[in-house]
C-alpha cells in the first residue's frame, strides 16, 4: 500500500450556533488549508454541534504546533475551551493489547496490523494467561504475563499496578481489551479515560455481564452480537462505539453461538479501534458521534 | 398464483431416542404418503426431538380425520401424547387483527393479504381506537371500534369481555397484536395461548416495555430491532420467534429511530405470522424451533 | 406527527479547491442562516466537491427566491454555474406512480402516505392494468388506465403520449416505476431524466432484464437483492440510488425467492423515494452521493 | 474445547418417490443408530431428492467400512448408485491451501486453526510469492514456493505440475484458493473437482474477473461482497457455497472497498470451508444444498 499523505484532524465540539462553520473553514481558507474530508453533526436535544476536519498538512504554511495554537484560539472564541483536539497522522499510533485465553481478536488483530490494514505500532500484549505469548511473539510484540491470583487482593492490587506501568510507558493511543476477562479497577477506567476500548461478546444492552451467550442462549433469541464500548468504571455501561449482529437459529448450541459470535467481535471491535485511532468518534454523554 | 396442492402437516415432538425416524416414515411410506418436505432437530439439552413434515393429501388413501386418527396412534406409540398436531393446508386460516392508532403493520399486512401474497382470511380487525378503520373496511374487512376508557377498571373489563367475544367468534387460527397498546389479560393471554402474536419494537431482551426506542436513543445503540413473540402472561417475556434489526447511527433522532424500526417491525411481524400459520414455529420451553 | 419547521435545502458540486466552504458557510453566516444539517464529500478521483446543506427558513431575512438570487451570485463565484439547487421544504413533494399488475411495492408506498411517514402527495397513479384501480382509489388518489396494447407499435406511441401528459400535467417532483413492466422510451427518459426513479428486482448489475428471479435461481445465489436506480435510456444501467439483499438457500423456490425479494423491493424503493425527494441523492457521472 | 463425539455422516441423493426416509431411517433402527442430526430436501424442478445424516458412531454394532457396505446397498435399492458417501468425523481433515501476496483470508485461516475453531490439519501452504511464508512457518505449517514465471509456457505448466504434486501428496479434503491469483489449468479443476474451493471478491455474478472492486466503484454500487464457490473449468461459473455482502458508500474509496470487503472474504471462505469439511454441501447441477 502507497503511504497515505500526511493529514492534521481536526475535532471540535461546542454549543450550537450560527456562523461555527463560517469561523472554522474561514480560518482554514485564510491560510490555504485544503480541506480533505469534513463531517457536521448538531444534536438538537442537547444543541450540540460537532465537527471533525481532514486538512492536508502540506497545504498549510505551518505545523501541528503552530495550527494547534492558532486553532486554539478560533475554537475559544467559538465558546469551545477544551472540547477539541488537533491531531497529526504523521503519528503513529500506539496501541497495548491485554488478553486472556481467548485468541480470536488477537490474531484478527494481528493480521490486520501484519497486513498493514491496520497501519499502527502494538506496542506490547499483556496477558493474565500466557496462551497467546508464542503467536504475539511470532509478530515481533513484546509479550508480558501478568498473572491474577484469585482471592489475593492485595497479589491482584500488585498485579494492576505492574499492568499499569507496563502499559503507561508507551503512552499508547489506545489500551484494547480484546477478551480480558478481568474488570479493570475505577481508577485504571479514570487514567485512560477515553481510550480504553472493551469488546462484549452481546448486543448490548441486553446480556450484560458474565456468559452472554449462555444468557443469549437461554432467552432463545434469533440474533447475537457484540459491542464495542469505551470501558467506564460501570461495567458494560460505556459509550458504545460499534454493534453488529449475526444470525442464529435453532439447530445452533451455545458452542454454535460462541462461535458465530465471534466473528461479529473480531470485526465489531477492529471497526471501533480503527474509527478511534482516526479520531472519529466524538463522546457527548454516554453517545458516540461517528464521523 | 396457482392454487398451491392441498398438503397435510404433521408436527410431533417427544424424548429421543432411536427409531422415531424411522416409526413415522414407515408409517407414511406403507400408506404411499409422499412428503414433500420434512425437517428434524433434537435438542442435545433437553434430549427432545422434534419434526415437522408436510405430505401430499393425495398421496394418501384417506382423508385428514382418518390421518389423525391412524397418526394418533403411532405418535403415542413414540410417547408424544400431546405434542403433535396434523393440520390440512386445504383448510383457510383465519386471523384477527389487534390494533390502536399506529398503522405501518396493519398496512402491511393487508397489502400481504390483498396480493395473495399472504393468503389467509382477516375474519377482523379490532381497535381501540378508530384511526385505522377507513383502511380496514377500504379491504372489505369488518373493523370493531372497541374503546379501553383510562382510570375505569369496570369499564376496561367490560371492554376485554367485548373484545374477547368479537375474536372468539371467529376461533382464529391467530390473533396478532399489530401495534395494540394495551396489555392482554392474564386469562386471555391463557385463553389464546400458543396463538396470540405480539411485534414487540426492540431486540428483546433490550429495551422491554414502554417507550423503546427512545430507551435505544438514551443507550446509543448502533442498531435497532423488532421482536415478534408468542404473548404470555409476563410481559414481553413470551417465546421468540422472529427478530430483526437496522442499523441507526448519530444522525438518526428518535423519530428517524421509529420510522428506520417500522421496515423491521412489519416483516418481522409478516414473517413470524406466516410461519405460525403454516405450522412451522414449535414452541419448546422459552426457545421455539423454527421448521 | 408534528409539523417539521420549514428549511431551504442547498445542494452544489463543482471541482474542489480551498475556500469553497468557507465561501457557502460565510453567506450563510453573513444573514445569519441556521444551519440545521451539513454533509460535504470530495471524490478524489475527478476532483468534484460536493455539498448539500439545510438551513432554517425563518432564520433568513429572505424567502427562497431570494435566496436562490443571492446563492447563485456565490455558487457562479466558485465555479459551480448548473450544479446547484435551492428547494423549500414547504413546497410539497408530487409523485407520480406508475403500476402494473404486482402491488407490493404500491401497497407498501400508500401505507408510507396514509400514516404520513412519507408526507407527500401521490398525484395520480397510472396503470396499463386496472388490476390497482381499487385500493388507489381507496386512498382517495386518481388512477389512469393507460393500456399497452400488444404487437401495435402505434397503439403503444399514443398510450405513452397519454401516459405522458397524464403525469406531466401534475410536474411531479418524482415519476416512480412501481414495478411498471413497460420500457421508457428514449424521450420520456430525457423528458423526466434526474426525477424518474426505478425499482429493478436484482441486486444490479447482476441479471438485468426479464425475470430476475428465475435467473439468480438458476445461478444458485444465496442473497437476492433489489436495486432502485434513476431511469436512464440503458435499460438498469442508470446511477444506483440504494440496494439490499436479503438471504435465500436451497429451500427456496423461484416464488418462494420473488417473496423474500418482495421485502427488499419494497424499502429499497421507498428509502431511494424518500431520499430524492428530500434533495439527498446527487447525481455524478453514473455513481450517486447520498447526503 | 472437549473433543465432540464421532460421528458418521451419511450424504445421499437420487430421484424422488416415496419410501426413501422410511428406507434409511429403518436401516439405521434396524442397527440402533442414533440419528444427531438429519436433513432432508427435495427439488421439485428437477425431481431430486437431497439427505444428510450424521449418526454417533458409538450406537452402531460395526464400524465405518462394515457401514459404508451395508448402507452401500440400501443406496442401490433406493436407485443412488454413485450419489452417496459415509464419511467418518474421527479422520482428521487435511486442508492445502494456495496463496500469492495477500495475506488477510490466510491469517483468517490460520487463527482459526490455531484457536481450534477449525479443528482441521493445514497439511502444507503453498504460494506463488514469498510473502506469507513467515507467518505460515511461525503456525508450525510447511511453507512451499512455487513460482509462476510470466510469459513462459513451459515455466508455467512446470509450475504447476510441481505444485500439483505439492497438493496430491497430502490427498487433502479441501484445496482452498485463499486469495491464489493464478487460474488453475482444466485438468487441475477436473482432477480436485468437488474439493476446490475460492473466495471470489464480488457477489458473483456481478464482476466476474479481474480487479471486481474496481469494476464495482465503476458501477456505483451501494454493497460490495464475496463468493466461495468449488472451482470449474468455467472461470468464477462454479456452485456457489456461500455469500456475503457489506454496505459501502460514496465516501468508500476503491481501497476502502477493497478493506471492508475483506472481512467479507474472510468470513465467507471460513463458512464454506466449515461446511464443505463437515460434509454439509452436496452439488446438484450448478447449485448446492447446504445442510
Amino acid at each position: 500500500m502507497p503511504q497515505p499523505e500526511r493529514r492534521y484532524v481536526i475535532t471540535f465540539g461546542c454549543p450550537d450556533r450560527t456562523g461555527i462553520v463560517a469561523g472554522i473553514s474561514s480560518f482554514l481558507a485564510e491560510h490555504g488549508g485544503w480541506i480533505v474530508e469534513a463531517a457536521y453533526h448538531t444534536d438538537p436535544a442537547t444543541n450540540w454541534f460537532f465537527t471533525r476536519q481532514e486538512v492536508r498538512a502540506d497545504s498549510l504554511p505551518f505545523g501541528v504546533d503552530e495550527l494547534r495554537e492558532r486553532f486554539g484560539r478560533v475554537a475559544r472564541d467559538l465558546g469551545a475551551h477544551t472540547n477539541w483536539r488537533v491531531t497529526d497522522t504523521g503519528e503513529r499510533r500506539r496501541v497495548v493489547l491485554l488478553v486472556s485465553k481467548e485468541g480470536h481478536c488477537l490474531y484478527d488483530l494481528l493480521g490486520r496490523v501484519a497486513s498493514r490494514e491496520l497501519d499502527v505500532d502494538v506496542s506490547a500484549v499483556i496477558g493474565n494467561h500466557t496462551d497467546l505469548a508464542g503467536i504475539t511473539r511470532a509478530h515481533g510484540i513484546p509479550f508480558h504475563h501478568v498473572p491474577f491470583p484469585v482471592n489475593d487482593p492485595e497479589g491482584r492490587q500488585a498485579a494492576w499496578a505492574q499492568l499499569r506501568q507496563l502499559v503507561d510507558v508507551h503512552q499508547p493511543h489506545a489500551v484494547v481489551l480484546a477478551r480480558f476477562m478481568q474488570i479493570l479497577p475505577t481508577e485504571l477506567c479514570a487514567a485512560w479515560t477515553g481510550r480504553t476500548l472493551n469488546i462484549h461478546h452481546s448486543f448490548l444492552p441486553s446480556f450484560i455481564g458474565a456468559r452472554p451467550y449462555h444468557q443469549a442462549h437461554g432467552r432463545g433469541v434469533k440474533l447475537v452480537g457484540a459491542t464495542c464500548h469505551y470501558v467506564t468504571a460501570e461495567l458494560d455501561q460505556g459509550p458504545i462505539v460499534e454493534q453488529d449482529v449475526i444470525r442464529v437459529d435453532h439447530t445452533d448450541s451455545i458452542p454454535d453461538m460462541v462461535r458465530k459470535g465471534r466473528d461479529i467481535e473480531k470485526v465489531v471491535l477492529a471497526r471501533g479501534l480503527r474509527w478511534h485511532l482516526e479520531d472519529r468518534v466524538l463522546v457527548h454523554g454516554n453517545q458516540t458521534v461517528i464521523f
